[in-house]
């Protein structure tokens, strides 16, 4: 297809508090080679969407932390392609600047208001099948070009995860069916619930949707936000961009997209994807979504010797080897003067315990 | 006393294959600050001599591969006070070419043949309590200066440590009592028997002795191997005596002084030191050496932060930290690139998979 009517953006401006301490805020876990294939997981999601948009209408968005490692990750991409956020915020006031952005920059290359179609997705997660990827997103984007529809991705849950978002379907014949609720990261008796009744889908964290709706419920669920933005269209694609961001950005609330729009909007709407997805948002998400030696092993980068031990996650530096022995269902991570030696099961408790040990990165 | 015929030999040509990956070949045990005091354990050891012998009659015995490391360590040494072995034997060959150093030594310095009296020590065990340990030392030293003895020092075992010598002493109201048996790393059931029995103590590896004894003893036992060393009155505290030594110290075996003299000796005995002691032959053993922190924990070198974890001992880099959780008895140790993770009661275990990795070492 690669209709230039399809636009993408990709979210690139999560600072990585989770995958401590090989992610950290000077290097995310966007940008990180996770899978020692020689890509970090933001290029592979471009090379992705690359298969069914325009090269040229992908855009990123992220924050101004990491404006030269997105455009070294990225050469091919001319640097009006990313967009920088000023301050941290939220997908909400993300979304508000990427479609306010495409609505006027699809104005000026076609000289006229288009509806042009946009699926909006994370940098950071890991999708196989891409064939089946590629198929989602052209059904997704032929349907929103025709329909006033917010339109979610949602995957068939295989456990009762409780760190992922669930959509509920209201159940009918139709392939594309309307969204009852989300909610986010059930307790466990809750996502047991959620996976027998059949009804729920994990939230893929994709939207697909015209400009013309999205910019329409924003401005019906966000109106005080989408004020900040009154004068884009003087604005976006000029040399004055980065400056008007800069001073509209940071008083944007703090609000996700979902909370923001999609749990009150009517005309949410939800596909069912086929093809295999992680978030990746722990180690033993990560662990899951990676080939296993003869033992169960995964060795992430660096290398990796291990004997009577099972079920590891190791992540160390280039160059560097583990020798691990009686060990198993561990995380091993390295970054720099760093090593980290957890239990797969308790990465969410050490929180406090990162804060207070200091990594010596060299960005 | 610090007596002028008082001399000290400390075997430092160990390559230490234990406490891998910290020690190496380039860098065995004796040449590292163990204790992160500032000080190796070579350091330590000549220190604790100097209080008790001339610091000109101790002389350190290492490999020719260690002659640089040596003489950094000890800047107040002379080189002569160095003596460099060109290929590894055992202690018997390192003491004959020690002993017959200081006999020609001796007659330089004193212009006749004196009977000086030698004390001989590992230069990587750990001994506590100093002022006990300069009075055994001294207490031996006037012994051996007019008794033809082969005196040992003996430790009260406090528990049935296989990883130990034993010394069986023949039961007697003297202060030093006459050797019975040497035994090497008992099984554990023959450890306890020993305990049980009282007849028996730890092997601190230390000799004291005096010239000619010691020189009598070698030569009726090691006849072959002192043969070699026939024209040592000529060579020794010469410029020859390198080139001497490099010619006939490959001729000799590969055999310990204990195998080569003190088990067939009638003159052995054996003092018991009071002391605390340790060999340091094991992480196991370290750690026990060690001081713990709050939680059991002993962090050797570099930084640790631990959470629900005990009985560690952890072994970085300067500059690195590890941050630990929910592992308990276990070893953390690393060397430049290389990382091991071992139980500490398996250290012993893992010797095969040592030899796979390789560390990029900085000398």
């Amino acid at each position: 297809m690669n209709n230039k009517l399809n636009y993408c953006v990709i979210m690139a401006g999560g600072i990585g508090n989770r995958f401590w301490p090989v992610s950290t805020m000077q290097q995310p876990k966007q940008f990180l080679d996770f899978f020692g294939i020689g890509k970090s997981l933001l290029q592979m999601t471009v090379d992705r969407f690359k298969g069914v948009i325009p090269t040229e209408n992908i855009l990123v968005v992220t924050n101004v932390l990491y404006r030269d490692v997105v455009m070294q990750q990225l050469p091919e991409f001319k640097s009006d392609q990313i967009l920088l956020e000023p301050s941290r915020r939220n997908t909400a006031p993300c979304i508000a600047y990427a479609m306010t952005h495409i609505k006027r920059l699809a104005f000026s290359r076609m000289g006229r208001d288009e509806n042009v179609r946009v699926v909006v997705a994370p940098s950071d997660h890991l999708i196989l099948q891409e064939e089946k990827f590629h198929h989602v997103i052209e059904e997704g984007l032929d349907f929103v070009a025709d329909h006033d529809s917010l339109l979610t991705v949602g995957i068939q849950p295989t456990r009762p995860e409780v760190e992922y978002g669930y959509i509920q379907m209201i159940m009918s014949d139709e392939k594309i069916k309307r969204v009852k609720t989300f909610t986010e990261k059930p307790s466990l008796d809750l996502a047991k619930v959620f996976m027998a009744s059949g009804e729920f889908l994990w939230n893929s964290g994709m939207y697909m949707w015209n400009i013309h709706t999205i910019l329409n419920e924003l401005n019906r669920f966000m109106p005080d936000m989408m004020g900040l933005f009154a004068q884009s269209d003087k604005h976006m694609c000029t040399e004055g961009e980065e400056a008007y961001i800069q001073q509209i950005f940071p008083a944007c609330p703090n609000i996700s997209i979902d909370y923001g729009v999609m749990e009150k909007a009517q005309n949410v709407q939800v596909m069912l994807a086929d093809f295999d997805w992680s978030d990746l948002g722990t180690w033993g998400a990560v662990y899951d979504a990676s080939k296993k030696d003869e033992q169960g092993n995964v060795t992430l980068h660096g290398d990796a010797t291990y004997s009577d031990s099972t079920g590891n996650i190791v992540c160390l530096r280039t160059g560097y080897t583990a020798l691990i022995r009686g060990l198993s269902h561990y995380i091993v991570a390295q970054n720099d003067n760093v090593i980290m030696i957890c239990p797969k099961w308790e990465e969410g408790v050490i929180d406090k315990e990162k804060a207070s040990v200091k990594i010596k990165n060299k960005v």
